[in-house]
């Protein structure tokens, strides 16, 4: 029995054994990036699902479309041109099993092995799992406060021989309240890498799970819907304003990529789950998503405005954190002094967890640097968790 | 924008085009591989959706393990053990999107570029879809009235030069009800082929989505429950026995081998939709599955009954066809002037539909071949199609 070379290459997801110790009792987690179970609408669930068994039974519950449920992609479609402005057709929608999927399937149908992907350090450690399975290798970008150094990746690719530059296959950016840097990438920033995406030819994958948990100031526009090339291929999910364990995301692309995209899903699961995807299509038509997720967001800016009151009270000089907009995490620099990834079992006594960052950069740094979640922790358990943290950073002082 | 070199190797399933048009108002369709739409039992789902999320719901609607619901993992392996004399454990069992995402992450973990799956002519079209996703190369062997020619296979095994036949990554079989053929492989030929697999250390992936649906005879072992060299990776679906809709398949394997396919499902979508398997738990569970699948394989087994009646009398001298056991398709063999994709378009005016047999076919033959679905169509429809069909036959011959 002799396993394919790219087994070699893939990782369990650093952080899922960290996980794992985060869900013991008594244990306050910051280390997760789960919604609150508190955010889901449980009872309307139950009565839209209830609506669908008995009205489209059926439907729901046989084959679907590999594309998606036509209505629900038309639902979609009208709902990115209407909240987004990003001008987009059934055809050019492809409904997933989760964001998650986008990035596998954009993965599968442009990286051959040792091509290159344009992550930004930190970044999501999922897509890293993604874009691995696969036999990525990184071309990394670091960032500031207004998100991906687009100059910094600007030069690399000047420096970059053509033919060295033709391997990279897109640029990964999560533009709003950035995971896990809680970063919003800045109006001219955007431009810019749209620019650079045109002048190079290379497409951008936007994922954007958290644009509609904004808790202050104004939306800014996604590059999907300034994009005239057809280079930036767009992605979105219902995990955070709906539910992750329904595992509905979608992309909106060019049409041409939406074709390649549903025939390289065919062969990885025919398609997404029917039910659910008739459950959130109307949840969107009745309204109740935007009746929703402002409900979402008032529980979510209340915690993170708990968790910023806290780090100040408790953390001590020296350390630093970003101050997101929006979005379910805030990323925390310590004293260079400080190995969080050692510092994690100590944390673990004191019954507090959260990731350590070099589990998000795939350059080896980050060692000094934490992501705290604030969506999954009352506003009680946010004060007394970075306290706990804060009370044990102070000790390594 | 320059994509993978895969996706020239990748294909929109053949029978795609045809399927859509024999959705057509009034087409008799025996074209697809649906259920029966009365074979869901609605109102029970109905249920078991508002039990689990009355007493399940923050759990049911959040993010999951990537390998699947703990309880429903250990069900699903409680069943494998009485049902199957599969012995195993929760950790043998990984929970999927679907079977058809078992084809994919197996493929993932196996199969690099150019290396070799062992498949039967005809075979499930979704398969070869999820092999050449990954550019599979095919070693191709005929089946008669016992399935796969295992004598086929060893020749050519033995024919091979080691380093070649070490770039053989899986034998895949479908060893009940065989999609499109609707043949069973026989006691001998089961314990032949774990014979060979073990020789030459070739694992096998038995997929076995219709063993539920036996109409008559007694069930053979399954090759997993004869494994003892952890070399067979058993899947089954649940979309035969409840809905495909919910999108939930298993795989059965030895540990080492769950833990692989699980870090490779990480990465392409997180974990399968959480509520449908609290539902499908419950439907185990609760007994309800065992009541209600004998209502299913009444229903489907007078279906074959009375296509099978319907080709003795509508169809022509020169015609044969196989008798199934059990499953949702027949295989018919027309006298060989007949091409059954050129035929396609009159049986289509005749408002009548079946997928040509070379569709299954990686080796070019099957032109004179057709898959016909019993299980979709009622009596009187099928009686009514078949004679459709029979008589266009008539006429070209």
């Amino acid at each position: 029995m002799k396993l394919a070379k790219r087994v070699k290459e893939m990782r369990e997801s650093e952080i899922r054994k960290f996980m794992e110790v985060s869900i013991r009792p008594g244990m306050i987690s910051f280390a997760g990036g789960l919604p609150s179970p508190h955010s889901f609408p449980i009872k309307e669930i139950e009565r839209l699902s209830i609506k669908v068994l008995k009205n489209e039974g059926t439907m729901a519950l046989q084959y679907g479309a590999t594309e998606g449920v036509r209505e629900f992609r038309r639902t979609i479609a009208k709902r990115m041109n209407k909240k987004l402005k990003i001008k987009c057709k059934e055809e050019n929608v492809l409904i997933t099993t989760g964001s998650q999927q986008v990035l596998d399937l954009v993965t599968k149908i442009f990286v051959d092995p040792r091509d290159l992907v344009v992550v930004e350090v930190p970044t999501y450690i999922g897509a890293l799992c993604s874009f691995r399975n696969y036999q990525s290798k990184f071309l990394t970008v670091g960032m500031d406060s207004e998100g991906m150094k687009v100059d910094e990746l600007e030069s690399k690719l000047r420096e970059m021989n053509k033919k060295k530059r033709e391997r990279i296959k897109f640029i990964y950016s999560i533009p709003n309240f950035h995971n896990p840097k809680g970063i919003t990438l800045s109006m001219e920033r955007r431009k810019h890498l749209l620019e650079i995406s045109k002048k190079y030819q290379i497409p951008i994958l936007e994922d954007d799970p958290y644009i509609e948990l904004r808790y202050r100031g104004k939306t800014l526009p996604t590059m999907k819907s300034m994009d005239k090339e057809g280079l930036v291929i767009y992605t979105s999910t219902f995990s955070k304003i709906l539910s992750p364990g329904l595992r509905l995301g979608w992309v909106v692309a060019d049409g041409e990529l939406i074709k390649k995209l549903s025939m390289a899903k065919q062969g990885t699961d025919l398609s997404t789950n029917v039910f659910s995807q008739y459950i959130a299509n109307e949840y969107i038509k009745t309204g109740l998503v935007d009746k929703h997720i402002p409900k979402i967001r008032k529980m979510y800016k209340k915690r993170e405005e708990v968790m910023l009151e806290s780090l100040e009270e408790y953390f001590p000089d020296g350390c630093e954190w970003t101050k997101p907009d929006g979005g379910m995490f805030l990323w925390v620099t310590l004293p260079k002094k400080i190995n969080t990834k050692k510092m994690f079992n100590e944390a673990i006594k004191r019954k507090v967890a959260y990731i350590h960052g070099a589990a998000f950069c795939v350059d080896g740094s980050g060692y000094n640097e934490m992501r705290l979640n604030f969506s999954n922790q009352d506003e009680n358990n946010i004060r007394e968790g970075i306290k706990r943290l804060g009370n044990l950073i102070k000790k390594k002082l």
